[in-house]
């Protein structure tokens, strides 16, 4: 199993009148993050979706739990893998720590998405490639 | 319980190279209307900020599942209602509605934060108020 | 010279840990100002792409100056207007003002944008159709 | 002079509907490349604002010129450095290269701030100090 390991220092954009991450932002860095581990695995997203004529990988379902907040000028490290791979759809993993602190845990389901062509304004789930999920597998 | 419906017009900075919403932004929309669902039963929140003395009331958990994708131009609707009052933390549930399709659907769990005593960088729950709560049932 | 106000909702995500509106936020404010600008003249944005085919209004030129800081909580009036039509790019001037201060103002130069036919990566000016100049006119 | 070099990925979020990046989030970057400015002078602005008692570097005046536009998988290069030092305010000037092509110029005036003793709501300017310049000098 391919992980990515990507450090992101939390800006001052990041952050709310608390002085800690505005949670949006996480999810951000969470997609920045997923981009990543298809670049690791040989797959930037920018060509991808020329390669595969995909529309994007639009999430479907995402859950995240806050363990530990993290404030302005902190360096995290996002750990990111694929933990499980379906027919047109795949679960991606983030743990994001704080030096040893898992401090944020998310989930998504993303699906592999393409313009439908009996109507250009929708968007619909395509067989993932097995070529992609191979590229995972080489990878590690 | 008290249901909150804020209309939301997708803007072309919500949205992503797909012109469908970018999903961190909807979480932005979330936290905006649980703020408003605050206000509507009487409680703004920079004004609760300061009558209660809490730092905010930072996410612990979020799941949201996206159904429909929404795109620019598009008004949507958002109902919110508190599904939970615990001791220092509640369930805010968020129903995006495009015309009659539910798009979008979140749950939160939210804490009432104050500043650590022992140490000021450091957030923790504390009970919510009864008066907090009762706002919330007499604004029915 | 159609002048659009538009109220706005200082949010706790667009505020910084200083407490005050995060500027590049302002900017967000101002692309959403102007696309309402257009909507009061009947031309509402989403729709305007479809009908004159062109693939933005994107920015060439913005200038700001941030007179009084905005905090969350704040609500703000932002007063738009078209200052001055190109050929192919116009100018556009938004004033927000916090009660009666003004607290920012800023011009922009937006170009009249259509996908390059000679190379579909690149964007280029196109001279604005008379129609849609004639609508700001004709709604004053 | 000390000039400083920031590399960003244009990330998918950071792109509109029309594919390129949405000018805000340039304003983003370039409040990111401030900071990374102050770094490299051996001042990171999280560390600053607790040695000086500063609230924080707000942005009173900003110019960008948009010259070339930039999509999504672009590594740009940006270009930061001060350009003068006033008694309580500084200007810095930024240039976002994409590869060759000058895509971006930018100037921002700031202003060393704290919160007014008199209404902490309030925030004022304060003569910087001269340590703080003396490190941008001792940098080059």
């Amino acid at each position: 199993m391919l992980i990515h390991k990507k450090k992101i220092r939390v800006e001052w954009g990041d952050c709310d009148p608390a002085g800690i991450v505005y949670y949006p932002r996480y999810f951000a860095y969470f997609d920045n993050c997923t981009a990543a581990l298809f670049e690791a695995a040989g797959l930037p997203k920018h060509e991808m979706l020329k390669t595969y004529r995909i529309v994007g990988i639009p999430m479907v379902d995402t859950h995240a739990r806050f363990l530990a907040p993290s404030q302005f000028g902190d360096d995290v490290i996002v750990e990111s893998s694929i933990s499980k791979w379906g027919r047109s759809s795949f679960d991606v993993q983030h743990k994001l720590f704080k030096g040893d602190i898992l401090a944020v845990e998310c989930l998504e389901t993303r699906v592999w998405a393409v313009r439908s062509r009996s109507d250009a304004e929708k968007i619909e789930g395509q067989p993932i490639p097995d070529e992609v999920m191979a590229k995972f597998r080489s990878s590690v």
